[in-house]
Order: structure tokens, then C-alpha cells, then sequence
């Protein structure tokens, strides 16, 4: 009999922000499949007798090819195992878990996806940035930065007033999305956090001014994993608690 | 001493895919305070002494008001007591969990937000629509159907072309949101998918073009709580997976 493939949300890499369910499979895999992106510990869930097998980025190759990974799944699931496809944040928000599900059921192989908590949600937690807000943000959106070519993109519109612009990925491409952004009509002003490490005990938050994105990250020479989150919702900090605690105080 | 207020993400329904911190901070309230969304599957796994409190919708008031909430939150925690306001979702998406968090701190109570699996991540894994993927959609947003008033909301360009777009609580104004999309130019065949229940033993997915999207809603007799996900990733199923197997046997 064929096994199961269960590709799994790993989280934004605390592993206490797992779900129970792939708190469970992991607990039961019998070969787990990982990227990089994922945890040590988050990998130290799984059953002392896994084969893990990484599919992290190697230095001479840019990847893994994505056709080899998808056989790869299907090659161990026939041999009758239960296949943990382990992958940052949740599978379907840029973790190319579409195309490894379809190659999946293409070839017969029964698949189970278990969601997993983005990047976006978790830098969102964990330092208090609001996604959406009743006063401040009614849109989120969600792009990579380096998912196709960042100049064959379409991102306009997605930030400015009332929206909220998640940019996955971004750091290497910074002074390009800057650039990109602000040509698209987005005011030089227009507040954003960049959060690495997000979910992580080394995270660090910083922000500033779209217009000093590029100089924000090369002073603070900051590295992957990061997001950049855009919009008037990285700016309801200190001032409107002071505000409200005024207001309270009345 | 003042307690802490936990603002947790409950995920989409099924209990299961609560976050470990979530499911461990459940069994350790003193009080929770939850909203309707929040399935009773979820309610279960709190301690057995825990004061359970709801602020649901009533019938006659729209909703306990907002600030009333805030109140309550910081009330309970002065109390001493922990704190859990379990939000269905994430309670940074469309969960009002900003308003609650900026509360407590401008009241000097400490908070804590546990990111929680959304509702379109949920839908997503459940139905195998993957919200972003590299042949079909590098954009993906989310916006409220009855989070302000739906006029007053400008969507133009979330959906479209390589871009996906989610609608939370859309059902009641479905008639209004496809008019409202195609009046900003998208096209009345744009694939989408209905997901009623998403991650629940009643989950149900209704698919067909935008312009049928009012008629599809009536006839089905599609009830809260249900997503509207427009865009070509809602397409890609059994054709795309019967193509991907013909080459895989080739």
C-alpha cells in the first residue's frame, strides 16, 4: 500500500507555535522532508527513528529542483511510508505546497495539508503589529520578494492608506522594492517594520520611513529569515498608547 | 498583582489545529473570554474551573461593544487572574485583537497575543487551494465583507491576473461584493470557490464564476462562517492534476 504525504506547516519557528495536529505527525513520521527554513527545534519533535532528509538550500546549487523534491515525496510514499513534508510557516503562502500536492495526486498518492502559521501572522504576534485595524488597515496583502523576478511583479496598489503591505522575503531585494514601490506612488514617508527573526529569541524590530528601507537594512545588516511589513499599522505604537492611557486616566 | 491578558488565535474550527502554546495556555485560564467563532470543540480543551464568559452576538444587539470587551479584559486581569480572549482565527486579522491589545497596555496590563491559524489558511489546506503558487498567483489578499461598510472599502486590483483575493464574512453581502468587483473591471468568469465550514466535519465548497457568485450563495443556501476565495488558483483541480498525471505516465 501507497503511504500518505502529509505536508505540514512548520510555523514561523517557535516550535510552541506548531499545531497540535503536526505536533502529532511529526511524533509519527516515518521520514520527514525538510527545507531549511524550518527549526532545529521544531525538527527535534519528530520520532527519534525518522529518517530526516533536508532539502535545504545548498551553497553551488540555488535549490533543491522542485521536480526532484515532488519525486522525491512520491518515491517514499510508495515504499509505504508516512511522509512528513516539514515546511516554513504554512504550505500554501509561499511555500510551493501547491505544486507538490498536485504531483502528489497526480500520481496517486493520497495527501493530507495541515496549516501552519505564516510568517506574517507570527512577526505580527510577536511584536504587537496589528495585520488589519478598525482605524488603520482594512487590506492585507501578501508578496515575496523573491519569488519570481521582483521586476516581472505587479504591486501596485497593494500599499497606502488603509492597507497593509507583508513583503516575505524581501532583505536582499530591499533597495529594488524601495525603489519599486515608491515608483508605484507610494509616499516616501509611509511608516514599516522590518522584523527578523520573527517568533525567534534573536528577533529584532526596526523601523523607519519607506524611503529608508535600503539604508535601514545594510546599517543594520540584516539577514533572512526577515519580513517587511508596510503600512500606517507599524506606526500604532507608543504614541496612541499614550493617548489611550490618557484617555483612560480621565 | 495584575494578571496577564493571552489574546489567542483559536484557528478555524478544528480543535486540532490550535497552536501548542494556545492549546497550553487554555488549560491553564482562569478566564476565558471567547466570541462566537469560536467552536465549542476548542471551549472544551479549557481547564474545568475556568469562568467561561461569552461575548458572542446576541440576537437583538448587534455585538457586545467593543469597548465594553476592552473593558472586561482589563477588569478580569486586575483581578490577578489569567486572562485568555480566545478569538477565532488569528487575532490579527480581522479580529479586533489591536484594539484589545492597545487597550490593555494603555491600561498597564501585560498582554500576550498567540498568532492563530486564519480562517483562509485553514480553508486553504482543507480544500487543497493553495492561496499562492508559482504558475497561478504571487499575490494574495485578504479583506472583510461586514468589516466597515462595504462602500466605503476600496478593493480596486486585489483580485485579478496572478493575484488571489479572500473575502472573509462575505456571504450576507454577496450579491454587493460581485457587483462591486466586476464594476472595478474584473472579469464576470473569474473562477472562485465558496468554503462553507471551512475545517469542520460540515465544511462544503461551492465553486463557479464570479457573476454567479449571488445565485450560487442563494440557491446553496450558504451560511456563516464562509470564505469567498476569487482567483485562478480555485481552478486549478482535477484538469490540471489529470494533465500532470498523462505526463507522469508518459
Amino acid at each position: 500500500t501507497v503511504g500518505t504525504v502529509y505536508l505540514v506547516g512548520a510555523g514561523p519557528g517557535d516550535p510552541d507555535l506548531l499545531t497540535l495536529r503536526a505536533a502529532r505527525l511529526l511524533e509519527r513520521a516515518e521520514v520527514v522532508v525538510h527545507d531549511g527554513l524550518v527549526d532545529r527545534a521544531v525538527l527535534a519533535l519528530a520520532a527519534r527513528d525518522a529518517q530526516m532528509i533536508s532539502v535545504a538550500k545548498r551553497r553551488a546549487h540555488h535549490t533543491l529542483p522542485q521536480e526532484a523534491i515532488c519525486e522525491l515525496l512520491v518515491r517514499e510514499a510508495r515504499k509505504g511510508r508516512a511522509v512528513v513534508r516539514l515546511k516554513g510557516g504554512d504550505p500554501f503562502i509561499f511555500g510551493r505546497g501547491g505544486e507538490e500536492a498536485e504531483a502528489c495526486r497526480a500520481a496517486g498518492v493520497p495527501v493530507e495539508i495541515v496549516p501552519g502559521i505564516s510568517a506574517a501572522n507570527g512577526a505580527a504576534a510577536a511584536t504587537g503589529i496589528a495585520l488589519t485595524h478598525r482605524d488603520a488597515a482594512s487590506v492585507v496583502s501578501f508578496v515575496a520578494g523573491q519569488c519570481k523576478g521582483l521586476s516581472d511583479q505587479d504591486w501596485a496598489g497593494l500599499a497606502g492608506k488603509g492597507r497593509t503591505l507583508v513583503i516575505y522575503m524581501g532583505v536582499k531585494t530591499a533597495p529594488r522594492i524601495a525603489e519599486k514601490l515608491m515608483a508605484d506612488g507610494l509616499a516616501p514617508d509611509m511608516p514599516l517594520a522590518v522584523i527578523e527573526n520573527a517568533c525567534r529569541p534573536a528577533m529584532r524590530v526596526l523601523r523607519g520611513p519607506l524611503a529608508a528601507l535600503p539604508e535601514l537594512v545594510a546599517r543594520e545588516s540584516v539577514k533572512s529569515p526577515a519580513l517587511i511589513v508596510i503600512g500606517e499599522v507599524t506606526a500604532r505604537d507608543d504614541a496612541q498608547v499614550a493617548a489611550l492611557a490618557a484617555e483612560a486616566a480621565e
